[in-house]
């Protein structure tokens, strides 16, 4: 497992050779060199953070304003119609440090597939299974339930 | 192209059934009606926002506060390893109301193909090229190039 020592995005948080296309005091962003397409941007927070659970709440707001920007920023700098934004956690995370994918995107271009296979609810009873499953694990149990009039709002 | 009139994102967030696992006052998450897998989560601001691009300045903290709650969520009521969290905007694009899926990920799940195909740069200068394109529509020009030392950070 990559620590700070060892990581490669914080040696290129400390200043490692990248094509850098923005940085802040808490964020940096730099062109993946295996692009999916030219343009395809990685944000990282200088901070070695693994996954986006562990991104400190206080810093939620200014990592992903960067990936908004840098959403506008490579769509504008690369003449596409639109941008795909992922985050692995943990599973396909090919670097242990927190990184977004600000990918171009054109009609045609050929990208797919990342909606395949799916594995669908048997019926409803199971997808109101895992719902409440969900929602207990988010601490709100009580949102209302499918159909349900009027507002319940946790944390609101 | 939907207005908030027609929009189903607008519905569910006006009270239409779903599988709701969090809501909030400007945000709501509910199970995609077509997952990848059991989980499969959609969170999607209240207004009738298209794209990330568009999302209010002050708003972006509060729905990536929620984003990331339900990362973990969905990966705990599922018993997931991880996450795969995105956004797609305008290209695949299914619905014009901005949401982000939060997918639970497994080892050995078989989603894969999303980094398909590669299209990479035909060599640095090409990708110094696109980094400066970038680097103008970001606004920040000044970013420093690849291993050039010291801090220079636009923002900051």
């Amino acid at each position: 497992m990559a620590t700070a020592e060892t990581c490669v995005f914080c040696a290129i948080a400390g200043g490692a050779p990248a094509h850098r296309v923005w940085e802040d005091g808490e964020v940096v962003a730099f062109l993946d060199r295996r692009p999916l397409f030219p343009g395809h941007t990685l944000v990282i927070p200088r901070a070695h953070i693994e996954t986006l659970a562990e991104l400190p709440g206080g810093a939620v707001g200014g990592f992903f304003t960067v990936v908004q920007r840098m959403a506008v920023a490579v769509a504008e700098g690369t003449g596409a119609e639109g941008t795909f934004v992922a985050i692995n956690n943990r599973v396909s995370q090919s670097v242990p440090h927190l990184h977004c994918h600000v990918v171009p995107r054109t009609k045609g271009d050929g990208l797919r597939g990342f909606f395949w296979p799916r594995r669908s609810y048997a019926d409803d009873a199971e997808m109101a299974e895992v719902a409440a499953a969900v929602r207990a694990a988010a601490g709100s149990a009580d949102v209302r339930a499918p159909g349900e009039a009027g507002p319940n709002r946790p944390g609101s």
